[in-house]
């Protein structure tokens, strides 16, 4: 299929996309977030684009209104005569004729409002682990019969200088064992020309026949409850792909200490939870290397390398369109995780962590090699696992650091990183304290009536207008939002942590429940209902028309307690964390959401989950973790930046300090007045319904 | 069983024996070479020793004659009145009762005529390569909750100030991922006072709970024919047990080429080659470690870790008496091999070593993790490989080179080794040359027609009477010369390498051949036979009521011109390579054997296999690479010399030097007068024949 270059500005995004689709499509591959609050139907008008007209050198492309498909009917509902002949498109509409550079204006940005899944990738100099050098050497002759690895070491040292490989006998890396085993033949098949991978200056894991310069690396996010994986272009710093599974140890237990318990009672549980978690990471590395070949390949379900098609026969056949990827095409791997996640990853006892004072096995960082934990990628390729703080607060929080940085900033900062636990992180240059809070799984969805996981048909988002107290609400895996849409088109099915975590700020902004979390006595919604036989309380988000599961999908008073408990640990975090440091006041609030957890900064200051602060300093930073990770695999320097905060970084235990307690109570109320934020809106106006 | 403590003077061999064995036998256990020629039975007299009388402090003993059994009828027939009052007794009449020191005089040590299997054990510093470290630390603490290996690694360096270890991310080694397995059981079992296995002063291969000193390791040698693999006590340098067996790829062909056209011409060859070695280096380690345990237990066939009975127990059960030694109580494993066994055995394609200019896949010396190439020792400990030389010159040679050190003397050295291969070093400080020469597997038993490996029953030495052409022979297995024992009784059934070294010679310096090699016309021996249909000429060297086979074992004249051509082989290499050097004299020759082929340096001199040089300057240093092996296995240093020696060396191709077949020619003959070494006398007098 013909492809179009399209760039997206101002962000820079930019990519390849088939002739055919539209912006909006062009936007979702290369991770571009536009607005859309119908799902691209042309129905909401959020999309709105501008296409730039002329060529632009910088870019290497020539872009022109008329490259794009004909102006839609439906489209002048939304873009009056003046703004069409700017050049004004929806970007559902407007299909890719050839290319485009297409502004993106403030108000179609969606990145702001619903956080991508896709960890956001910050600016980070190109300095990876993993070093291509291309070597032409002389072949073998009487007077020169040297061994095939000495001739390369000799080659990197006199055309690179790379002097420190494999000279004496300290020098123990040089060369993996397995890349011996295919030197012999990759050296002559295209007559000593080869490009030899060098991880860290010290050792070869890698001998590609002729000049190769592409590099390719995944990032692993492993969480309690979700598994994240993404396929990078590290020259490019590109990700080419994510996948994301529920953490197959969910079996097991929900939360670590459950899996703790399975490990201390089953002889095998914990070698049985890592080969679970070691198969997972296959079949996403699968799943990501299949996401480079054209669809209509033969794929076997094993995962065997060699049960990989020929990857140069199909770049062939496709004309370079698809990258083809097999294992041994990614050199460099980072996996970030909790502490607990982390030992049963790697199979050390986690027992210890769970009992005060919490020693972990390993805190420092940890090169392994990949076969060394049978993960499916080069076999001579390390995993680089990030270090541990303490006890809890593990591999995953360091990657938050390192991603955000307080450690570099004079503003005090405080980082709240909210997945099955709360890690909380606040200081400066000066000084760093980190601890870990019980919040309990109630954000992530359990114990909560018709709580999930953020699986598809899961309401993310909820919204309530503050005068009908009508609901609306999006699901994971559809991007239009309820009002769009038939009733039962959505097909929800329950609330994953993202919704959750809207309900108490909703609810108590628009007048459903009070200061203290009750429900009000009075309501005007029929949504509100009271079962006068078992003093149920409930508030209905779905009709059961609405839903798979037949029944309405409600919120009830237990449910509101959960979220109460839970945000109060965070807050009370919060407070005791900053008595510690010595500061009654931060200057920046920086809020991280596990996966699919997209957090709406001002509505965690509404239910009183973090302290008080200017809410413009409020900030939604999506999955610093997994940020963290794409950064550590994309710049050495950064690793050794993300050993030494882990080890500068104090952790502070918050059980043992005093008025733990009584700051715990006093946070479970809300805080705020009702008018405290006049300046709120709901994000979608819930007067434009559903539209024929 | 009780014990006593036996030493033997001058060579210092010492150590515990049953009591009720007598001398010979604590001689055979601990390494002393007495000479034996019955075999124990009291009819050879040869085995003369002299029991010391007193208190000797140096060495905590005291001796006494009364601490032996009593004096013997037959050892009068050997035993004189004054020497029976001086102490002298048969060491295979001596019962012991208690503790002994045990003179040997020169006349009875048979280490000079017959080279011991067991590599010598040359001095060497004791400086291993896996330090131990005793370590007690405080437990953590809510003021010190560091990680488990962050607490080792600060005690490493504050109580032995190992400051390399982890300290940055550079620092990649630091704690094998195996270690971190089992890190908080034995850290917390003797609370927390451990011992610390560190390698190369930079990763810990292993921690015990309590204080440990004594370490193990093991050497291998994999020749073409034979692998021997010995277990080491490292602290005391002292050989626990050795284990031979034949080289499994034996089924795949006799010689190296053989085996790389197996390689050639089956996919899966190579792989399959190499996982036979490492099923065969693991029976073996198995069964040097059951050396170890008391023999009733209950051992299961497999290698498993797991099957092994708890040493513990058993070490408690036999008062400590069996070491009862398990797979991860080797913490360190040298390896030697020619080039191709190396290639073979890491799976390395060693098709080029083969072609001209026989560049390997690589030279250098390698450490690999034991895990892996699936060898069954402690899974954290690395196996040193050697470095080659260059093509068909190995790691074996380098460990013949580390061993006699030439490159430390002013003298100019030529060293033979002989295996499936010959392989020559010529040179001093200044300048070393190497080559490798084509002898053919003669010297290995093949190619002669009763030829066979040296097991149980192979004719090891020959000699001939030069009055009456008698033979007596000497068979593997068993210490008695065939003039002490029943026809039959030794269980004859060919020739192998050693005793078919001594043919040449023997025949030539008896008369039985003339010097072209032919049998002589007149022969006076009735063992000298002619077929005159077939025109065979042969001669017997034991009939065949002697052996299993039934029938006679023989030499033909073909057998004989195999001979010549591998002597002639090594001879013209000796030139070539004296002349390359610019020398027409050596001032040594050295002549190390392979395994079980104990080579008697004056024979050689006689059949023209080494170039002229004083029969005093002629040594057999026995199995000199295995030797190599023992020191790079006890001495850190010596491997960066093994490593030095490697690079240091040049190889030189015979093939491809001018007047190669015309020396090689002019080698087949035998160059000596027979009357060149008056003063060489058999060394069993004939005269002394069966007795009943």
């Amino acid at each position: 299929m013909e492809k179009a270059t399209i760039i997206f500005q101002p962000s820079g995004q930019r990519g390849k996309i088939s002739k055919g689709k539209n912006v909006l499509d062009a936007a979702r591959e290369l991770g571009e977030n536009i607005e859309s609050l119908c799902g691209g139907k042309g129905s909401c008008g959020k999309c709105k684009v501008l296409i730039a007209e002329g060529h632009f050198p910088k870019y290497g492309v020539t872009s022109h209104k008329k490259n794009l498909s004909r102006w839609r009917k439906i489209e002048a509902d939304f873009i009056n005569a003046t703004q069409k002949k700017e050049g004004l498109r929806l970007a559902c509409c407007a299909g890719i004729k050839d290319d485009a550079l297409v502004f993106v204006p403030e108000e179609s940005r969606a990145s702001k409002q619903i956080v991508s899944k896709l960890p956001r990738l910050l600016p980070v100099d190109y300095d990876p682990v993993v070093k291509k050098y291309d070597l032409i050497m002389e072949p073998p002759s009487a007077g020169d019969a040297r061994g095939d690895l000495e001739r390369i070491l000799s080659a990197l040292n006199v055309q690179y200088s790379l002097k420190d490989l494999g000279c004496d006998i300290d020098n123990l890396y040089s060369c993996d064992i397995d890349v011996l085993r295919h030197l012999p033949i990759r050296l002559r098949e295209q007559n000593w020309h080869v490009t030899v991978s060098v991880w860290m200056d010290r050792e070869i894991i890698r001998v590609l026949p002729g000049s190769v310069t592409d590099t390719y690396g995944i990032a692993m996010d492993i969480g309690t409850t979700t598994v994240v994986a993404s396929l990078v272009h590290l020259n490019s710093a590109r990700i080419l792909d994510t996948q994301y599974i529920m953490n197959p140890q969910v079996k097991y237990g929900e939360d670590v200490i459950s899996r703790i318990n399975y490990h201390l009672q089953n002889k095998e549980g914990l070698r049985q939870m890592s080969m679970d978690m070691g198969e997972a990471l296959n079949s996403m590395i699968k799943a990501l290397l299949r996401s480079t070949w054209p669809e209509d390949n033969n794929w076997t379900e094993t995962t065997e390398a060699s049960d990989y098609p020929d990857p140069q026969k199909q770049r062939e056949k496709t004309d370079g369109e698809f990258l083809c990827l097999v294992p041994e095409d990614i050199e460099d791997a980072i996996i970030v995780c909790n502490t607990i996640m982390h030992h049963i990853l790697l199979q050390l006892d986690p027992r210890h962590v769970a009992l005060s004072p919490f020693p972990p096995v390993v805190q420092k960082s940890l090169n392994i090699k990949a076969r060394d934990f049978g993960i499916n990628i080069c076999p001579s390729a390390y995993a680089h696992i990030l270090p541990n703080e303490a006890g809890f607060v593990g591999a995953d929080n360091v990657a938050v650091l390192t991603a955000e940085a307080p450690y570099k900033s004079d503003q005090i900062q405080l980082i709240i990183d909210i997945g099955t636990n709360g890690e909380l992180v606040l200081g400066n240059r000066e000084r760093l304290l980190s601890t870990s809070c019980a919040t309990g799984p109630a954000f992530e969805g359990a114990e909560i009536t018709y709580g999930m996981r953020a699986a598809p048909g899961a309401i993310e988002r909820i919204t309530v207008d503050p005068e009908t107290h009508e609901v609306i609400y999006k699901v994971v895996g559809d991007d239009a939002w309820s009002n769009y849409v038939k009733a039962g088109e959505l097909k929800t099915c329950g609330i994953c942590g993202s919704g959750i975590m809207d309900i108490l700020a909703e609810f108590y902004r628009t007048g459903i429940i009070n200061k203290s979390g009750a429900f009000k006595k009075k309501q005007k919604s029929s949504r509100y209902r009271v079962n006068s036989e078992n003093r149920l309380k409930e508030f209905v988000i779905a009709w059961a028309d609405e839903t798979t599961i037949g029944r309405d999908i409600s919120i009830t008073q237990k449910d509101i307690r959960h979220i109460q408990l839970a945000k109060a640990a965070i807050y009370a975090g919060c407070k005791l964390l900053m008595r510690e440091w010595g500061t009654d006041r931060v200057d920046v609030i920086k809020i991280a959401g596990g996966f699919g957890l997209h957090i709406d900064p001002v509505k965690t200051l509404i239910m009183g989950m973090i302290p008080d602060c200017d809410p413009e300093k409020i900030v939604s930073v999506g999955n610093a973790a997994g940020t963290g990770a794409l950064i550590t695999l994309l710049n050495r320097e950064k690793r050794a930046e993300s050993d030494w905060v882990a080890r500068m970084v104090e952790y502070v235990d918050l059980a043992s300090l005093e008025g733990f307690k009584d700051e715990f109570l006093e946070a479970l109320h809300i805080p705020h007045q009702k008018d405290s934020f006049p300046h709120l809106k709901p994000i979608v106006s819930p007067k434009i319904l559903f539209q024929e």
